[in-house]
C-alpha cells in the first residue's frame, strides 16, 4: 500500500454533532449541579456476540482516534445549539473550549473480542467523556460488524483473494468505512475509489453489463475494453450467452486474457464449464472471478470450484446478517467528589430484569493452553494476577488528549490474522455456535 | 421545522469518488472506442421487495440531487486517479470538466414503490450517466431501507410519536441520513444533533443511566436534571428500582413532571405499573416513554399499554431486518450511434439463469379502484394509455443538470402518508406477505 498516499477525501471539520442530544443535556445539568468534572471512566463492551458467532473483531479504532481529535464545536454549531435551546449559556461556553484531554485505552484494531471484553476505556472528567458516547459507538459498532463478516469470509475463501464491492448497498460514507473494515478483516482490495483515496486500500474494477450493452455487439465491447485496459483485464461474460462470451473473449484478448467475471447463474456449475472452456481454448492462466450476492456460506460452497477470486458486496457491508454490534458505552467508575484526588467508586446500573453491567474499571487477559491456543477471555477489576501479566490485551490509544495509538491499516490487518490464529480451531467453523472462548470474571476477593 | 435553519454540517466537497472503479474504467474504454457519448438512459429499480414486505418507500431523493450537483473531480482526486493508473490522460481531461448536464426523472421522495417501479431514470450521454451509478444507489438503497422500516413502525405506533435514536448503531454519517429517512417515513424527532443541524429535524433527549450513576443518589441526579432542564423533562427511572425512582421523580419534579423513560425490563408490565403509580401520585399528565430494542412488532405489542411515545434505535437504522434495498442501476436504452439524433434502442441483459431486466425506458402509473385505493403498479414502455395519463408516478428532478425537484422534508413526509393511505388496507399489516400491489407490465403491441 505504500505507493498510494492516502488523502483526506471527506473534510469533516468536526465530529462534535455526531452526538445524541442527551449527552449535552446531561452535561448541562451536571455543570449546573457541580458534578460535571468528577473523574470518570466509561467502558465500551458488548453483553453478547451476534447470535451464533464465535468471535468479534475490533475495527474502527483508528477512526475513533480521528473522531476524538476532531471533536470540536464550531461557532455555527454552538449557534445551532443555542438557537434550539439544547444547552444554556454556561454549557455553550464550556463546549466552545472543548477538547478531549483524557486517556483512552483499548483493544488494538484487528484484535478479536468476546462478551464483556473492555474494548475501549475512556477516562477523564464526566463532562469530557460523556459527549463522546455516540460517535465512538457509531464507529465501533459499524466497523466491527463489517470486519466480523469480512473475517468469516476470509476464512471461507482461504487463500483466494476477496474484493470488496458493497458501496452501492450502504450509505456512501459507510461504504468507505466498510471497505476499510473489510481490509482489516482480510479483504485484499475494494471497488471503492474513496476508500483507495482516503485509506490507500488497493482498488479494482473493470466493467459492468452496461458497457457490453452500450456497444453494438459483445465483441465490440470486449475489443474496446482490451484496447483500453489491456489483455490483463477482466471481461464480464454473462451479459448474453456465457459460452459464446468466453469464446469471444479469448479470441479478442488471446490466452493472455487476465480474467473473466461471472455475475449470475449457478456459479458452481458455470465456473466448472468456463474453466473447462478456457483450458480448451488454451487460456489456462486466465482467472475466473465470481460475484453475485456472495456470503461466507456461498464462498465456502465454491471452495472446490475452479474460482480464483471472489467479489462480495451486500452481505459484507450489511455484516452478513448482523449489520451492527451491540456495543454500549457505560460509566463504570467515577470519583466520589469533585477534586482530582477524590477516590474512585465502581458504578453500574442495577435495575432488576434489565440489562446488567459489571461495575469497575476492567482489565482483560487471554491466557493460552500448552499448545498456544487461547483458552479464555479473563476479565477482572483490581490487580492483574502475576501469571496473566504478559497476556493482557489493552493498549494505550490516547494520552492526555494526544493520540498515541495510530498505526497503519496493514498493522491492524496482520494483527487480526494473528489473533484469529491464536483462537481454538473451532473459531473458524462457519456454523452457528457459542463464543469460542468463555468469558471468565475475576474480581478481587473482599 | 421552520424555526430551525438547516446548516451544512458536513462539508462534502465532492461526491465524485463515491464511485466504484469500474465506472471510470468503462468510461476510459468507451472514450477510446468512441462510444462514450451515445445517448443513454439508466433506470433504478428493484427486482423484488425484501422478503415479506408489502411496499417499499422511496427515500434519499433529495440527497441524490445534492450528490449529483456535487459530483465534481477535484485536482487532488484526478491526481489520485492518475497516480494509480485508474484512467488515462484523455479520461482525466474529460473528468476534470465533468458536470452532469442530463435529465433525471423519478418517483418523488416519500412515494411507495413495488418490484419493477422505475424509481429513478437518468438520461444523458453514457459517459455522464455511468459515473453516477454507485453514489445514486448508495443513497437510495440506504435511505429507502430505513424509510421502509420507519413507515412500518409508524403504522404500528398509530398516533403515538416515534423518536429516532439509532445513531450509535450505525456509521456516524449513515446516522444522519437515517434520521432524515426516518422523518420521511413518519418519525417525529431524532436524538441526532447532526440531523437537526443539517436537516432541521426536531431533536430530543434528556439523560442516560450514566447521569444517575454520576450522582451520589438517584434523588441527587433527578434534582440536578430538573434544576437544569425544568419540570417538563423526562427522567430515566430504571437505573436502580423503578417504583422507587418513580416516587422520587414525582417528589422532585411534582406532578408537572413531563415524562418518565423506561429502557429495560418487560415494557408492557412495567408501563402498566408505572402508569398506575404515576396516577396514584397525582401525576396523571406525566407521560411514559419506552425505549429498548423496539421494532415494529414490539411497538404493536404495546398498542394497548399506557405508553405515550416510543424511542427506536437499532432496528430502525438497520432497516428492521433489511438494512439495504436491492435497487440496481441498469442501462435500459442507448442510441444506436454517436450523434444526438441517433435513434434509441432498448437494451437488457439476457443471460439465461441470471438476473433478467426489462429493456426500454419505462413509465409507471397507479390506477385506482372505484373506492379510490390503488389496484396495481402498471409499468410500460412506449405510449402511456390515455386512461392512465393522470395516474402517472414520475416527476422531473433534474433538467439539463439543474435540480428542479428540490422540496422540503415535510413535503416528502406528507407525501408518504398520502401514498400509504392510497394503498389497499392490507398494506399496513405487519405480517409477512406479498407486495400489496401487483406489478403489471404493459408493452406496446408489435
Amino acid at each position: 500500500m505504500d505507493h498510494r498516499r492516502p488523502g483526506p477525501l471527506v473534510t469533516v471539520p468536526s465530529t462534535a454533532l455526531f452526538t445524541d442530544q442527551y449527552e449535552l443535556t446531561m452535561l448541562r445539568a451536571a455543570l449546573r449541579a457541580g458534578t460535571a468534572h468528577r473523574r470518570s471512566v466509561f467502558e465500551v463492551f458488548t453483553r453478547r456476540l451476534p447470535e451464533g458467532r464465535r468471535y468479534g473483531v475490533v475495527a474502527g479504532t483508528g477512526r475513533v482516534l480521528d473522531a476524538v481529535t476532531n471533536f470540536r464545536f464550531e461557532p455555527e454549531m454552538l449557534d445551532f445549539l443555542d438557537r434550539n435551546e439544547v444547552v444554556d449559556g454556561p454549557t455553550l461556553d464550556w463546549l466552545a473550549d472543548y477538547r478531549f484531554r483524557g486517556t483512552v485505552r483499548g483493544y488494538p484494531e484487528g484484535e478479536v473480542y468476546f462478551p464483556g471484553s473492555p474494548i475501549l476505556q475512556v477516562e477523564g472528567t464526566f463532562a469530557e467523556c460523556v459527549v463522546l458516547e455516540t460517535v465512538v459507538l457509531s464507529i465501533l459498532n459499524h466497523d466491527s460488524a463489517v470486519a466480523a463478516a469480512a473475517s468469516r469470509m476470509a476464512v471461507a475463501a482461504a487463500d483466494r483473494p476477496l474484493m470488496e464491492m458493497g458501496a452501492r448497498r450502504t450509505h456512501e460514507l459507510s461504504a468507505v468505512a466498510a471497505a476499510r473494515a473489510a481490509y482489516v478483516g482480510g479483504f485484499s482490495t475494494t471497488s471503492n475509489l474513496a476508500a483507495g483515496y482516503r485509506y490507500g486500500i488497493p482498488t479494482v474494477g473493470t466493467s459492468a453489463h452496461a458497457f457490453t450493452l452500450l456497444h453494438d455487439t459483445e465483441r465490440h465491447a470486449f475489443t474496446a475494453q482490451v484496447d483500453s485496459l489491456g489483455r490483463g483485464t477482466t471481461l464480464l461474460v454473462d451479459t448474453y450467452d456465457v459460452a459464446e462470451a468466453v469464446r469471444t473473449a479469448v479470441e479478442v484478448a488471446g490466452p493472455e486474457l487476465g480474467a473473466v467475471r461471472i455475475d449470475s447463474g449457478d456459479l458452481l456449475m458455470v465456473a466448472h464449464q468456463v474453466r473447462r472452456q478456457l483450458d480448451e481454448l488454451g487460456a489456462q492462466e486466465t482467472r475466473i472471478v465470481v460475484t453475485s450476492d456472495l456470503d461466507e456460506y456461498a464462498i465456502a460452497s465454491l471452495a472446490a470450484a475452479p474460482v480464483d477470486a471472489y467479489g462480495v458486496g451486500t452481505q459484507l457491508v450489511t455484516g452478513s446478517g448482523h449489520p451492527t454490534c451491540s456495543m454500549v458505552y457505560k460509566l463504570v467508575a467515577r470519583a466520589e467528589g469533585e477534586g482530582p484526588d477524590a477516590p474512585m467508586r465502581p458504578v453500574a446500573k442495577k435495575s432488576l430484569g434489565g440489562k446488567l453491567s459489571v461495575a469497575g474499571v476492567k482489565w482483560a487477559a487471554r491466557p493460552t493452553d500448552p499448545e498456544g491456543y487461547a483458552e479464555a477471555e479473563v476479565i477482572g477489576t483490581g490487580e492483574v494476577p502475576a501469571e496473566l501479566a504478559d497476556r493482557r490485551l489493552g493498549v494505550e490509544l490516547v494520552r492526555n488528549g494526544e493520540p498515541v495509538g495510530r498505526e497503519s491499516l496493514d498493522a491492524a490487518r496482520e494483527r487480526h490474522v494473528r489473533a484469529r490464529a491464536g483462537l481454538p480451531l473451532s473459531a473458524t467453523q462457519l456454523s452457528r455456535g457459542e463464543p469460542v472462548l468463555p468469558t471468565r470474571y475475576l474480581t478481587p476477593t473482599a
